[in-house]
């Protein structure tokens, strides 16, 4: 049974993932095997992944068979257990909650070389119909306090398997870093009257340096106190919440500035190792109105050493207004 | 002219390091070069770093020259600019600090293919009276606010060089990671009157499953919410504040602590790549009471992905009851 454990000093929670408990040796010299060339996201290898919780595919096909486009299992080495219940203990004076969570993989295409970054637009979008639809599903759960959705594109970004898909992690409290996003845009709220990240978009247009893409709904750009070259942020335009909001028309504008800003990134930097991390609000709880939902793109291109572990500072060679005029210019061929 | 600039929503402090700017070209494809075989700090090329702020070496030999058996120089890609005034301005809605900082070298050794884990008892006390003694130096500057001692092992680590050092930055404010730390012993404190670190100290020797070693002034053990696989932490176990107060004995110990806790890691896990931080108390500041030193240390095994960024939680896939007792179970072999 995994457990999370908070750090008394600093409250920020671990999970103790003894699912995927490991010995000492193996950590020792093999480096991550190399991937093998049989893929459980690929078809006809549906009964090798647990059983789909949603997939998107033509009515006359059967459930964990192909045809699918769009496909959502459970992870198989999940970080935490959906069937427990989060019940809360001491440690001494450490505390701990039972390892309840839902760890699910977004199989976001059945094509075993695609890129996100390159696949059809209407493919992207039914992505993030996807992800909306798992959103809204496990914001429901009483037991589920918050949702993260994210992306591990590339080895050195950590993803263990090639083919893309992205990940959900419903976990029993809100994570520390969206908490103090939340706490740093209440305060912000409670000084100006304002939302913190409707200002930045707006300081951001004004400027012009540092944005990468716009469209009706959505801006693309660099931040200004971007921890990573060529960190990107993606917001609605107009201030939403949530990220379970997002309607019809916005999931097209969207999936539109997604890929597209991806395919900047893959362009530039030839298809980099990068996550991206979906943060929103909390649904049912307070925040409406100072917080809002935003992806964050970064690619993996320095490394985080003892500086940054040590400091919480991050050093970035590459300023933000030089990515902004970088990833404008890329010239987008005609996907 | 580095700035620093602040994220407004999280408050976190990032370095725009334009010294070290880099192109959109310079990440791809190529990764970090191979090492040379050049080396600065070998003896005899003293010449090619910038010259030493400090070194211990026989009185009869010359600055700059060879026989230092510790040396300390200014990082030759400085992150920032040891000249500049911290002054503050605002741009728009964000806050910049001009980029005033001290950024040095440590030299461990001259011995270009030593490693600190199997260095002599003797060198690592060394080492540590340098630390303390460019700590001590630094935290007078009326421009410091904080200096942060760590350690890159490894490439993994975000090591350049080989040759095995350790390196110090000095900032004009006090460092996210530190102020959260400050705060959550504070809060602790208020509620308990007793330091939180001592208090954990005191828990690990009572359950003893997570102690990795203790002598009569320090204890080095797993921490209850480790983030990382074989995390390791050593602390003073009679309450100190400030890392600059540290008494000769005291180093004597710590030095052994050290050297064996690196020794014990190094040959469970084959030398593996780390980073190693120094935390310490602000001197002149309030927090006598409630702060507590302390060394952390954190093998770089996993990679940290999209969840752990977006969330700011972390999976660690070995519980650390079993690293404490891996690692107590370490044969060292005499040295």
């Amino acid at each position: 049974m995994p457990e999370l454990r908070k750090d008394p000093i600093m409250k920020r929670w671990v999970i103790i993932a003894t699912e995927r408990a490991k010995r000492p040796h193996d950590f020792v010299g093999t480096k991550e095997e190399a991937s093998s060339s049989f893929c459980p996201f690929d078809y006809g290898n549906e009964h090798t992944t647990p059983p789909e919780i949603l997939a998107f595919r033509p009515a006359d096909t059967e459930k964990d068979s192909p045809g699918w486009w769009v496909r959502i299992v459970a992870n198989k080495f999940p970080a935490l257990d959906p069937e427990a219940e989060p019940d809360k203990f001491g440690h001494g004076m450490y505390d701990v909650i039972k390892g309840f969570g839902t760890h699910e993989v977004i199989v976001e295409t059945p094509d075993h070389k695609a890129n996100l970054a390159t696949l059809p637009y209407k493919q992207v979008k039914e992505v993030i119909w996807a992800y909306r639809e798992r959103y809204k599903a496990l914001e429901k759960d009483p037991r589920v306090r918050y949702v993260l959705i994210f992306k591990n594109h590339g080895k050195d970004a950590g993803a263990s398997l090639e083919h893309s898909h992205s990940q959900l992690i419903a976990t029993p409290i809100v994570p520390k870093r969206v908490m103090e996003e939340i706490e740093g845009s209440r305060e912000y709220f409670a000084f100006r009257d304002r939302c913190i990240f409707c200002d930045m978009a707006n300081q951001e247009r004004l400027e012009g340096t540092r944005i990468v893409e716009e469209n009706d709904d959505f801006v693309a750009f660099a931040p200004f106190a971007s921890r990573f070259p060529f960190e990107t942020w993606i917001l609605p335009r107009v201030h939403q919440y949530n990220f379970g909001s997002i309607e019809a028309d916005q999931i097209d504008r969207f999936a539109a500035i997604l890929k597209s800003v991806l395919l900047r990134i893959y362009t530039a930097l030839d298809n980099p190792p990068y996550n991206f991390m979906l943060h929103t609000g909390i649904s049912g709880e307070e925040g409406n109105q100072y917080y809002h939902w935003h992806l964050e793109i970064v690619p993996r291109l320095t490394r985080v050493a003892g500086f940054e572990w040590g400091s919480g500072f991050y050093i970035n060679p590459v300023p933000p207004e030089d990515v902004g005029r970088y990833l404008r210019e890329v010239e987008l061929k005609k996907q």
